[in-house]
């Protein structure tokens, strides 16, 4: 049988695109079973409207719809099901305008940036029957435990056409492999993956989809609609994509352009502002907004004050010919003064204000251009809070905000070493500093990014705390363990950005109290 | 039996703190038995803290601690508990150095601000017995049900002692006290109900902790710290604290004080600062913060521009001097000269640099004296996106967030009618208006706040889609729904607030996506 992996990008909440999004592909595929992703009706998820009894109610409705256009091809579409009055997270087969099955997810997750318990209840996966073969739909998270698909494999499954809606971070497509495998050597069963694609509020579902028959594995593209047509026969899944999976830098770099290009796409906005210090962090964050969107929707602004060193000026002045970008410059010299003409400023008073000038500058170009300020503040900045509100904080998105700084120099020398662009080496190699006072260097308040970084990493990624880091110095860690808890006011208020990490600031999967 | 409820104020992931003030209150009680709110150990609810096994070590070690310390009389303490790899929200019960009973909540609630079922596992409710009376121990949620109370009844249970951690809303005590009267009414069992104090990031758990034998309720304060003491008595609970609900606009009144001094002390700060623009909002929240704090800490800023009216800085004059507050002016016209000098601006660039500019003021300020700015905007504001981010939206918190326009009104008028302060009437009377034109009103934009305040009403506290609100014109319905959906990323980077309705915009309770 001829099996059409649909990896989709369903708009989230619209269920009327979606459907026809479903019916488009399912119209012109002519494989004998279609596999969309988790979700795809509603797209993954639209949160407190699946508390609206009437948005359930519509999608029950355009459930009906859909299937009048359905015949003896089955359509695998996902959606959320009411049944007894308990909401499920449904797998729903369709065939000859009929459901024939439903599968209830039974794995409901509920940790990192999960909530489905909030919506779901748990429900028991099924199967159907397809020319004498037993078809299995375990969904999503049911694949990363045992239970559902043993249990599936007692019933005589033959294979399993798993609907997903999984994130991406760093070493997650190894990780989906891997169980994937496990699940095999459990059951001996082929097993169709099929995921979404698509950035949600920063949170990329990065496709990938593939197929693996306990030899074979064949890869959907990642980062793109994409259809995986396979066919199952004796147990063994054949087909022509791909069966090499992309380098995890590569992936980074890849993950950095989509999340950017689709947040912003989806908000409406065709072109970027990026504020130009002349060091690395807004000099990769015009890279990745060149790449996601072209030289020519993409503005820069460089806005010296007496503190902007002739270094910074000179390498943004050269990062932006390279690019091909156009800089606009304007000196903050002027409001500055006017500002201290009203007010008595000094110390921090007098270093933030202008970074909140250069932010009302980004902001009225944005408002006078409708283009989207994008905020360059990499992680380990946002962690320990060394950025201003209201300032440097200023934009609708942050590309590096799940970046840390050591990493941002890692990427800017991949994107060297590949080709993609051409970062001045004097940026690089550039001591960090803020240059809101006389020769500030980062390291006058922070310890040195390899340090803190790795710091960081554990309290973030790894959940530590502060007694489990003996490898390094109590007082640094004391005080970066302050840092962080004492800045989490300004990550409350801060923009979304692309998750990249195990764990990101995203308040979904970074649950803390502000006080 | 002599019964204590204590009804404290713990500190959030502050073990040691919590620990010495359970310690505290328990050598200065000579009740027989004690009982402390729900989490007293950990603060209601450290969140992701809760995944980490070191943490988690500590509260058992702090645990093992206090109990060498509790002799025969009898000490109720909740915490998180680790039994056989599960972890529960446990209330425990301690007596002569021992642990007598672990009560395990069996309804994690999953809902609203709720994510239990993230951290804990369900468990089954206990009881422990003192003087041949059995006393039945459900936690918090387990007593909104009818089966942990008829379970515990029929295994002989006297007395139910609920450690609760329960949060404000209007209505609520009203709601808890329906409960109680339920779950009596189905075992004729007297309910002991203790509640935390605390303003959690905006969310105020009230206190107002009560007990109810099925003829008295008797009430401790709500807004503060509290020690009920109750004798109980072949099946009576008697004292001598008021026995009377305050009315709900005073408790609204008394929880938006409350919030926002709780918020901002507990933040570090002694002082607040508030940009008066002569209208509505901006007076209530000067009156609130001179009630939180006293005159003598709170700085109002009028800044004035070319589309100030007359009668705004006559209102916002009298207003100051009726509270008796410091106002400083500082004109905008230099600081927006300067950037009129280096940018094109017009429309709404023109408009929203004005807010700016008068935020970048408000955070200087705030930073050369340390002094937490108060943003305020109001719920019917926010939920439409009528305000300018990174402008009048400046301000670590909003005393009035989950406050609608036409609230804002009611609640001035209940100052003023119950002589709390003098608001003057012509604030009261102006037409709300954002000044930042020549002539704007909000009913430019916006339909009559009335009309406003209702439609919003329906799509946020109850969660309907924009075809449910047939008794609307359909035009403004989709429109606001629009505004709604569109504005969701300047909510997403706004200030936290005090929550005082059953459905406020803070992001546990308000779960939408931005794009």
């Amino acid at each position: 049988m001829k099996i059409a992996v649909i990896q989709m990008k369903p708009k989230l909440g619209n269920i009327n695109y979606n459907a026809n999004e479903i019916l488009n592909f399912y119209k012109k595929s002519n494989a004998d079973i279609l596999l969309f992703p988790e979700m795809c009706l509603v797209g993954y998820l639209p949160k407190d409207a699946l508390l609206s009894s009437k948005f359930l109610e519509k999608c029950h409705k355009k459930l009906e719809e859909i299937m009048k256009h359905i015949n003896e091809k089955v359509c695998i579409i996902s959606m959320p099901y009411l049944e007894n009055e308990k909401l499920y997270n449904a797998v729903i087969v369709l065939q000859n305008q009929k459901i024939i099955t439903c599968s209830f997810k039974t794995h409901l997750p509920n940790y990192d940036i999960f909530d489905e318990k909030r919506y779901f209840s748990s429900g028991k996966a099924g199967y159907f029957e397809f020319n004498g073969v037993k078809i299995g739909l375990p969904v999503c998270e049911d694949i990363w435990h045992s239970d559902v698909c043993n249990s599936l494999a007692r019933q005589g499954v033959g294979i399993f056409l798993v609907a997903n809606a999984s994130p991406f971070y760093r070493g997650k497509i190894q990780e989906r492999l891997t169980i994937v495998k496990q699940r095999y050597a459990e059951n001996n069963i082929p097993i169709v993956y099929c995921n979404q694609v698509v950035c949600k509020d920063g949170i990329i579902y990065d496709g990938s989809s593939f197929c693996f028959d306990g030899e074979n594995i064949i890869y959907a593209k990642s980062f793109e609609e994409d259809i995986l047509e396979v066919e199952f026969k004796n147990g063994q899944i054949t087909g022509n994509k791909s069966t090499i999976t992309p380098n995890d830098e590569m992936l980074t770099y890849n993950a950095l352009v989509f999340g950017l290009r689709e947040y912003v796409k989806n908000s409406g906005f065709e072109k970027v502002i990026v504020g130009l210090s002349g060091g690395a962090d807004s000099a990769l964050v015009t890279t990745l907004a060149v790449k996601a969107f072209g030289a020519e929707n993409v503005k820069t602004v460089l806005m010296p004050s007496k503190f902007t060193s002739k270094e910074s000026i000179e390498g943004a002045t050269q990062l932006v010919k390279n690019l091909g970008v156009e800089m606009q410059i304007i000196s903050i010299t002027k409001p500055l003064e006017s500002f201290h003409k009203i007010l008595e400023m000094s110390g921090i008073a007098a270093e933030n204000i202008q970074a909140r000038i250069r932010g009302n500058i980004l902001m009225a170009i944005s408002n006078e251009e409708n283009a989207m300020v994008l905020t360059t503040g990499n992680k380990s900045e946002i962690a320990v809070g060394y950025c201003t509100i209201y300032g440097d904080m200023c934009g609708g998105y942050n590309p590096i905000k799940d970046i840390y700084k050591t990493q941002v120099f890692e990427i800017m020398k991949f994107i060297n070493k590949m080709g993609i662009a051409s970062i001045p080496e004097r940026i690089i190699l550039k001591e960090p500093s803020a240059e809101l006072k006389e020769n500030q260097k980062d390291s006058d308040s922070l310890p040195k990014y390899e340090i803190l970084d790795a710091i960081l990493f554990e309290f973030i990624e790894n959940n530590k705390q502060p007694e489990e880091l003996t490898t390094f110095d109590v007082e640094i860690v004391e005080k970066i363990w302050k840092l962080i808890n004492t800045s989490e006011y300004k990550r409350f208020q801060s923009a979304p950005g692309t998750k990249i990490s195990k764990r990101s600031f995203e308040p979904s999967e970074w649950r803390r109290n502000i006080v």
